[in-house]
């Protein structure tokens, strides 16, 4: 079984990372969500639209062997604490250096330029690519995949970002069920 | 400003809920969620993807003359704790009496007929039209509304429904400034 750690940073953006989770726990991943410890160490965490979801483990807790993937949610707010924390940081240059599957939607691709391993070809929210860089951005695509680096938009697309993840841990015919059970036409 | 309660059941449908409760939020709407005083008597309520969400109040403090909607989130388990409630069918046909609106998604239609408020123009999840009636039901809409009863279809259906109670209760203005930013322009 795939495993998938979803660190939730207070401010993240509800949308996305409930429908990431539920898609990829549809789809048969085993993921654990995680909070922070940085000025809130709490497992209640409260999202960018007062929605307070508990998280299943502390971070620091977290040891990146036990995981296939880690999938950073967007926000503002929580985007920054993701940049800020030293834990998510490091966590993530160990995702790139073990070939492990890393993701970011929405603003969080920042936080993983900010931790050198975003690859070539990205896509973020609007505006996030003035502060990566132009380079490789485009805005045409609803999921991007360069290597094993996946990036989203924003909430609108988060469930097809759920689902491309699905496609690439779980295989095609786990997707499809995914895709057509929860009415995702669109994707 | 308007008002929306959620009430939430132990088993409701993760995207479904969060989706709609974000997009309300992000439309000006005042949304309150609640838990159900049924035998998991906690605001700490979790879903049929195991993410446990902190409910704002309890259902049993809840006066129908403080909100202008009732809105129904969905997952097989969290409607049949719906339909079972005695609060939330009070609610129901309170909310009808009044002339306030009212709404569900996917299973949770089954709520909305068990308390005789359905609207005879409905959507549903596939085959729950089967439990209530076929006459009047549409799978060719995303939302229906007839009169001031609102309906949708499933987790992939859920930022649209919200957009069209943003809609609905905040005006156009708001609807498309929600649109936008969250980039639905599948709805």
């Amino acid at each position: 079984m795939a495993t998938v750690l979803v660190p939730l940073a207070t401010g993240f953006e509800e949308i996305e990372a409930i429908n990431i989770i539920d898609i990829m726990r549809r789809g048969g991943i085993d993921v654990k969500t995680a909070y922070l410890d940085d000025e809130f160490p709490s497992d209640l965490v409260t999202g960018a639209h007062g929605i307070t979801v508990q998280a299943d483990v502390s971070l620091l807790s977290v040891n990146s062997d036990d995981f296939d993937m880690i999938v950073l949610p967007g926000g503002h707010e929580g985007t920054n604490r993701l940049v800020a924390n030293h834990k998510v940081q490091e966590l993530l240059k160990e995702f790139k250096l073990k070939d492990k599957w890393i993701g970011a939607i929405c603003a969080a691709p920042l936080a993983l330029h900010k931790a050198g391993v975003l690859s070539h070809n990205y896509t973020s929210y609007p505006t996030i690519q003035d502060q990566i860089r132009h380079d490789g951005y485009t805005d045409k695509e609803k999921v991007v995949t360069d290597g094993k680096v996946m990036t989203s938009r924003g909430p609108g697309t988060a469930i097809c970002f759920g689902l491309a993840i699905v496609k690439q841990l779980m295989g095609i015919q786990s997707h499809d069920k995914v895709k057509t059970s929860t009415l995702s036409d669109f994707c």
